[in-house]
């Protein structure tokens, strides 16, 4: 693979085209190794990184929280997500946002994958943690309003997957690589 | 279900907060059922909908495309994908992002399922469509450089996701949901 890496195009300028409180924009002026030059755009993240959490059970279920999505303005099912703190590792961000979202902390704690939301056009990339031997705490979060906690069998994904309230990409990319991740620690 | 389903904020004052050539943020200004306001931002999506192409050989092997992403600033391995056209079907968007990625059209197109890239601050969703029956057609795209094309084994995942340039959620969720739709097929 090394040999046929692709060569990056070359950043000829970025700026801020806008922002608001959440979000920054950047525009890309890009000359790609062909010659050809193009304008990008993609959203910037500020902080200090993010993390998705998937917490297993002892009988093998998977802990899903309910949230109001403003994106979707739906209540979707999904696993405990969030931005670090400053000063916070990975593994002790995903056990706060573990406390705080769905009543549990975690005695193990595994980094899985880094992934993006989409590389395309989003700088952030967000850390799955598997969560496991899990006991009951919480801790007080931002939430505007509690989260309804429920269990499903990770081997059952599939008729997760059917309900038209799961829809997170995210969450659904974490949950099948946990999955096989368990699968081969297994075998 | 239906009677627990939770009852969704209200909506008190939505507005466009910035705007650059691709993105929209709109302000949510939300009450909660429990009387708490808050005020939440969301990435508005223009346009007919978006497509993400799972392409299945003969063989069994996924179709993957590298494209260089302005988010991540890196060559990643994932689907094709892209925007529906104005008057464009689904299944119309899908066979036509494959021949100008991926060089390939599609005689089998499955609607499969809807996904939120994440559906916490992106209106937007994603309709994951699995592509058969593939023969070789190409057709001109915007990309600014041609695309490089592997096919990888689709019961060969956790290898294809060990790999850095493998990072994008979407991808990865569209790659095991079409895999299980598959296996299911298969029983």
């Amino acid at each position: 693979m090394l040999l046929s890496m692709p060569i990056p195009p070359e950043i000829l300028k970025r700026k801020i085209v806008a922002r608001s409180r959440l979000f920054r924009v950047e525009q890309l002026d890009l000359r790609f190794s062909n010659g050809v030059e193009r304008i990008y755009e993609r959203l910037v993240s500020a902080g200090y990184g993010a993390v998705v959490v998937v917490p297993i059970n002892r009988a093998g279920e998977v802990v899903l929280i309910c949230e109001y999505g403003g994106g979707s303005n739906s209540y979707q099912w999904g696993l405990p997500k969030g931005a670090v703190d400053p000063g916070e590792d990975r593994l002790a961000a995903a056990n706060r946002e573990l406390q705080e979202e769905a009543g549990y902390g975690a005695r193990q704690l595994t980094f899985l994958k880094s992934v993006h939301l989409t590389p395309s056009y989003m700088q952030r990339s967000v850390d799955i943690v598997l969560a496991q031997d899990l006991y009951e705490q919480s801790l007080p979060g931002d939430e505007p309003e509690p989260m309804e906690v429920m269990t499903w069998p990770l081997d059952e994904l599939s008729s997760l997957l059917a309900r038209d309230d799961v829809s997170d990409s995210l969450s659904i990319s974490a949950l099948y690589i946990a999955r096989d991740y368990l699968n081969g620690l297994a075998q």
